[in-house]
């Protein structure tokens, strides 16, 4: 018998570990809905072919794939061992597997809109909250198996969905007690930056400016000088990195460095502010002109949020694309999405020691085993008190009191209840408090009031 | 470019759709939670030692295993064609696969008891909601993905459990609107059953009894008889199959038939129905001699539910089994466990037209676009209403009136608000409800009143 253990980079998730993912959830799922986004899932398969060749090459070596059933048929031994030989060249072989796990929220949800696009009505708001798999190096923070939760506005181009999301980051994180920026860039802006460069090598660029963050100002520039951009090209993108001050001082340098090429780029994000401009003249976004975002899908808004108080990296990020679903042959719906970290959430919650504390509490109440006849009686109010929704159980059997108590401990249960000969012949319920040892003896009817909803 | 499909057996889940899963789990799982039961997530990918051997042949068949990543090191490439070749055998062999997606929820559970017995106090009460994977042949009513949703207490032998499973069956079809039977039998009864028939062939019985709803009673005979059962065996077999009557009288009937044998499933039952026995004197259980459920683990009580209005096979069952995780090397844990067939209920209650109208409701209100400074100050108003926990969305151009009415009807958002010059100046709202036609001028504050939650 080998003792059982776990996939590498999998997790359970145990009562307390998980009711945490639930609240983050939960509470991003309530402002989902109050902004009128609809929740859509998607199944955990998705044909190969779905999959393949929209995450980049080192993408598709982290997509699981599904052994096809059936290998055992005779009949198609010689298709599944040419088959396999391809896949040991490290290519793709419908003959051995047809299907993978979903890698990320986005893609299936573009094959959604694709396959469905006659039905939905334009714009469709959906939000999307489900596990995803990638065969990455499992490390600490690093699973094999993580939620995302992703909000997209499909079929319209209008940045009233970009102050919409930006509505939604916001709430959403005031609501989880997280202090965060929400940097916000244009697409626009990096591809006038390379235009001002001699045009062509935006993606060199956005390559090299999104490890900005991890390896300095200096780093980046030896990449570029590497990867041969000259001495001019550099010196324009060492300003344009080097721009500082509010986000008005920015758009103003901006405009001034990259000059026409910038001006729909720079035009969006004044809108935006102005938009969500606060009423005490404050802006909640910040404009990053260092935000890159490595995802080649976004062509316009890119968002990206940090949270202020805890060492982590992005919590959430997003951006405004052109043509996902041209991806599966049905060109000309834009859109807009967002994505919060919901493992990355947790952490930071956790390090703050924010969590709300009802989510370690257990059933209001342990309704001591004390005899198979008291026990039947016990059992007839603990009905009544499940039926006005107060969570509460009996112990099993009726074992020695100690024991009973522990196990109420150990559950979280703040109240036990005694329904002994006595308190039935006088159908009364005594109620002990754990964490004061009051003792009170109610009326069946005081007992249920105690545990009423207000 | 090919037209994207989902993969054969499975589905995406639309708004629509997927509202009315959750709200059978919500409802369901509020009753767990009453009944002091936590929730677990288990991941979807076990490793294939876990699941193989735990469903029988045609069950491992079934199971949809994870090709390794990496395959195309050349390093590994012998052991990989040498593991394939297995595979092609009908074998298993970890150098080609070696995690495998969840079957189903019960034998992930005993591998996280058995992983974690240690740290959990006993009695643990789960319950867990998750999609389970299985390679069967697609049909009506039959995914190859495909929720479960289970409770089971481990670590105590008390019968106090199979009250609290029965109870939470009750309350829960209760709640969906839905009138079930609840049939309830005992493996110690069928045991004895066997015992009767000479012994030592209980799962052959169990195996044609098991089909006795599908066949009838005179093919179930005619396999036994088959099997080389010889007429005194079948005609006791026959007699109890035959056994009718209200819960009193089976019990009579089999004690007289069975004897000494049955005697301690008997009690069992008895003990449960008088347990469980209302106030006017009637049994929420029926006892079903002939139920016998196909799975070899359970021990003792067993349960199914049937709904009453309804033509659908079984929408629940489970039983209570002696030594789940001895399976994982850790005895001497014995349990129970329930099951709710989502899918099939969620069937059930689109037949009989009970789904609440609130699942079809989209955003209570839509604020209409009049154009860049209106929208503004809508968007002011918006955000107050979302505040107060109103759902609403603002449509994202100045398009026609018709276009927008157009949109409030699709989504199903029952009122539009118009803040267009005239109301700005005012500092009033126009609303129009659609189903009546009625419009009316609110101030901004009996506006947000008028949608505020009682």
């Amino acid at each position: 018998m080998i003792k059982p253990t776990l996939p590498q980079g999998t997790r359970d998730f145990p009562p307390q570990t998980l009711r945490k993912r639930q609240y983050v959830l939960q509470t991003i799922r309530e402002v989902f809905e109050r902004s009128g986004f609809q929740p859509l899932e998607t199944p955990a398969m998705e044909n190969l072919d779905t999959l393949l060749g929209k995450y980049g090459e080192e993408g598709d070596k982290l997509i699981f794939r599904i052994l096809n059933n059936g290998l055992d048929n005779p009949g198609k031994h010689d298709q599944a061992m040419a088959g396999f030989h391809q896949v040991l060249e490290g290519q793709n072989s419908r003959a051995v597997t047809e299907r993978a796990l979903r890698y990320d929220l986005t893609i299936p949800f573009a094959r959604f809109v694709a396959m469905n696009h006659g039905q939905l009505s334009f714009p469709f708001k959906r939000y999307q909250m489900q596990p995803v798999w990638r065969a990455d190096k499992p490390q600490k923070g690093r699973y094999r198996e993580f939620w995302q939760c992703d909000a997209d506005v499909v079929g319209s181009p209008s940045l009233l969905y970009e102050a919409e999301l930006s509505e939604i980051y916001l709430e959403a994180f005031r609501r989880l007690g997280i202090a965060v920026q929400i940097r916000i860039n244009h697409r626009h802006i990096l591809a006038a930056l390379a235009e001002a460069c001699g045009g062509g090598r935006l993606t060199d660029i956005t390559a090299a400016i999104d490890k900005l963050d991890k390896v300095g100002l200096e780093k980046v520039m030896e990449e570029l000088a590497r990867k041969g951009f000259d001495d001019a090209q550099c010196s324009i993108i060492r300003q344009y990195l080097s721009i500082e001050g509010d986000n008005e001082e920015k758009l103003t340098a901006t405009a001034a460095l990259l000059g026409t090429h910038a001006k729909e780029g720079l035009t969006d994000l004044r809108w935006l502010l102005t938009f969500l401009r606060r009423p005490d003249g404050s802006d909640p976004l910040t404009i990053d002109l260092t935000l890159a975002r490595g995802l080649d899908y976004y062509t316009g808004m890119i968002f990206e949020v940090k949270a202020l108080e805890a060492v982590m990296g992005s919590i959430g990020g997003g951006g405004r694309y052109d043509d996902l679903t041209g991806l599966f042959g049905v060109p000309g719906i834009p859109g807009i999405g967002i994505s919060f970290g919901v493992d990355r959430i947790c952490d930071v919650i956790e390090e703050k020691g924010m969590f709300p504390p009802s989510i370690a509490a257990g059933p209001a109440v342990l309704f001591f085993h004390l005899g198979e006849a008291e026990a039947r009686q016990a059992w007839q109010l603990l009905l009544a008190l499940r039926q006005q929704g107060t969570a509460c159980e009996m112990y099993p059997e009726a074992a020695r009191f100690d024991k009973q108590f522990k196990y109420a401990e150990r559950r979280h249960i703040p109240c036990v209840a005694f329904l002994g000969a006595e308190e039935i012949a006088e159908q009364t319920v005594r109620l002990k408090t754990l964490a004061t040892g009051e003792q009170e003896t109610l009326s069946r009817d005081a007992f249920l009031q105690r545990f009423a909803r207000p």
